[in-house]
Parts: structure tokens; sequence; C-alpha cells
């Protein structure tokens, strides 16, 4: 990908446990290395995470850090991949959802793709909010204040949203025009 | 297990996909055999179906039927079993939902177990009633305007409800005394 944002300088975490999509985790975390940002993998433990094919093992991937170690404020973006188990599990955590709702509260952009938005309904975030996922969690994100609408990306104040691995390409080029921006300028509405 | 239960002549089906946890679907459907119902194996498609163990692929069963292709009237009560990828699949099945909300329309009596109630917040059956799951579905729940407890196995009129892989014994014991009452006994109040 050639990307002509530049995010030097700026703080990029990705949020993931076991059941992570790999695919969903490993071209925004190109994409934003490639554009110069720093980049933190963040899970529940430091160690090896298992990333997913749909139903199929993948590689697994070491995380830096453990999320009960760590805060919104030491970031100025936040990356949730998808795979199904992968936020089921994050959600149950109270320091992972306590991470999340920090950069809604700090107005730094945030991207979400697939089955992520589940940790965003835990976090009771989206209230007002316009977002897509992949489509089994329509209802549960219509049941938490949100609206759904069935795009490649959508883009709500700092919330960037995508359905699915094919959406990749928009949410990559998506999230980096919003993490390049200064964070006052990605608030919610 | 010894049920002093008699399903002889009730027809229970077991709806499930990619994903269910092994041990939620082959605990139940013995426990209802061995009290000498006639069960059905009930998928989105005939042949066979990927079962889980957690995150470990586990054996494959074979499904009889088509959920497209029956409906509640055929049966006498439904079993949902878990697995976090079964039902978030089910649930994107508009067959699969319409049957499962056939078993609530009639006063049928419905198991379900962990993971399994993302089927009926998708049914929008649970309005006022009271149930448990896996925990990480608890707000899915309340936001759908169900009541959410944890305990071992909930009973709210006809609609029978566990937690996890370990509160089988109880739920097993559960669903085949209801289902052994007459469909009329066993309505949501």
């Amino acid at each position: 990908m050639v990307t002509e944002q530049k995010l030097d300088g700026k703080h990029v975490a990705f949020l993931f446990t076991d059941g992570v999509e790999q695919t969903e985790l490993i071209a925004p975390l190109a994409a934003a290395r490639a554009a110069g940002a720093d980049t933190a993998l963040v899970s529940l433990e430091q160690g090896p995470v298992q990333m997913f094919n749909h139903l199929d093992k993948a590689e697994t991937i070491d995380a830096a850090l453990a999320v009960k170690d760590t805060e919104a404020a030491s970031f100025d973006a936040l990356v949730l991949p998808g795979g199904v188990a992968n936020p089921d599990a994050l959600r149950r955590d109270p320091d992972a959802v306590r991470f999340i709702g920090g950069f809604f509260e700090d107005n730094k952009p945030v991207g979400a793709i697939c089955h992520a938005p589940w940790t965003l309904v835990e976090a009771d975030v989206l209230h007002g909010r316009t977002l897509t996922s992949w489509p089994s969690l329509k209802t549960d994100i219509e049941n938490a204040g949100g609206h759904w609408v069935d795009e490649n990306v959508h883009v709500d104040g700092g919330l960037i949203s995508s359905r699915k691995p094919d959406d990749l390409p928009a949410f990559c080029s998506t999230i980096l025009e919003s993490f390049a921006q200064e964070p006052a300028h990605v608030g919610h509405a």
C-alpha cells in the first residue's frame, strides 16, 4: 500500500486476544508502521496470542503489553481487530473495557472492524453513534443505541468502522487519514 | 446419567452450525435420547458440521435436516447449544431465526446454553424474560430487554438456560423435566 499519510510520532495501540482475525490485525498494523507510527500490541496478558483465519488457527503473535498495565492516555489512537472469539473475550475484562472507553472520553480516534464493536457495546459508547460491523452484530449495536449501516467503511467523528477482511483496503487508508489528524479534529460531534 | 423423565413420543430438535461447542451438543443429545425422545439434528444445511472444544476443532457431526426445510410445528421442544461462532452464524440466517421464534410463539420449551442466547436476541423474544448465559452476553441480553442472572440453570416458563459446559448436568436434567411436561404447562407466564 502506498500511503500519503504520515503518523510520525503517533502512538497507536492494537488491542486483541486469542481468536483475533489475523489479517484484521496484521494489515492495519503494517499500514500504521509503514506510515511511521509507533505501534503497541496490547492484550489481556503479555505473551503469545493465537490468531485465526475464520475458524482455523493461524499464526501466533506476541503482545508486548498487558492492558491492565496501560491506559488510553499513553496513546493517540486505537485499532480493534475482529475475529468472533476475540472481542467476546475482551468485553469480559474490565481493564480492556476501561482502556477502550478512555479513547472515547479523550476524543481519540478508534478503528473497529468486523466483530470488534462488541467491545464498544460493552464500553457503552455507541449511543447516537453510526457505525458498521460484521452483520451479526447489527441487532446488538442497535440495542446499544447505535445506528448500523452497511458500508465498507464508515466514519463518525473519531470512530472508523468496517465490516470484514474484504474491507481492509478502505479501513486501513481511512484509519491512517483519521489518525494523522490532531485528536481535537476527530472527536465525536 | 440416570433419568426418571420419560420423553417417549417427544420430538426434540437440536439447532447448531459450525463452531458449536461439542459437549454442549452431545450431552443434551445423549440425555434426550436416553429418555426416549426422537431427536433431530438441524443445521443451516444438511451434512457435516464442525464441532469445537473452545478454540480447538473437535469432531464433526452430520445434520439430517436443513433449517429452511423444517419448522417449529414439527417438534415439541428445542435445544440450542453454544460455542461462540455457532449462534453468531445462526443469527444471520432468517430461516434459523424464524424456526427459533416459532417455539416461543407456540409456547414450546427451549433450552439454551452458553452463547446460544444471541439467537434469542435476534428472534426478539427476550423482553421481560429472565435467563442466564455465558457472561459475555449479559449486556446484549439486557439491551434486548431480558433480565440476566448468574445461575447454573434458570427456568423462566419454557425457557431453560445455563452458562457453560460445567453447568451441563443441571442443564440436562432440567430440560428433560421441562420437555416431559405438556407444552401448555411450560409456556412463558
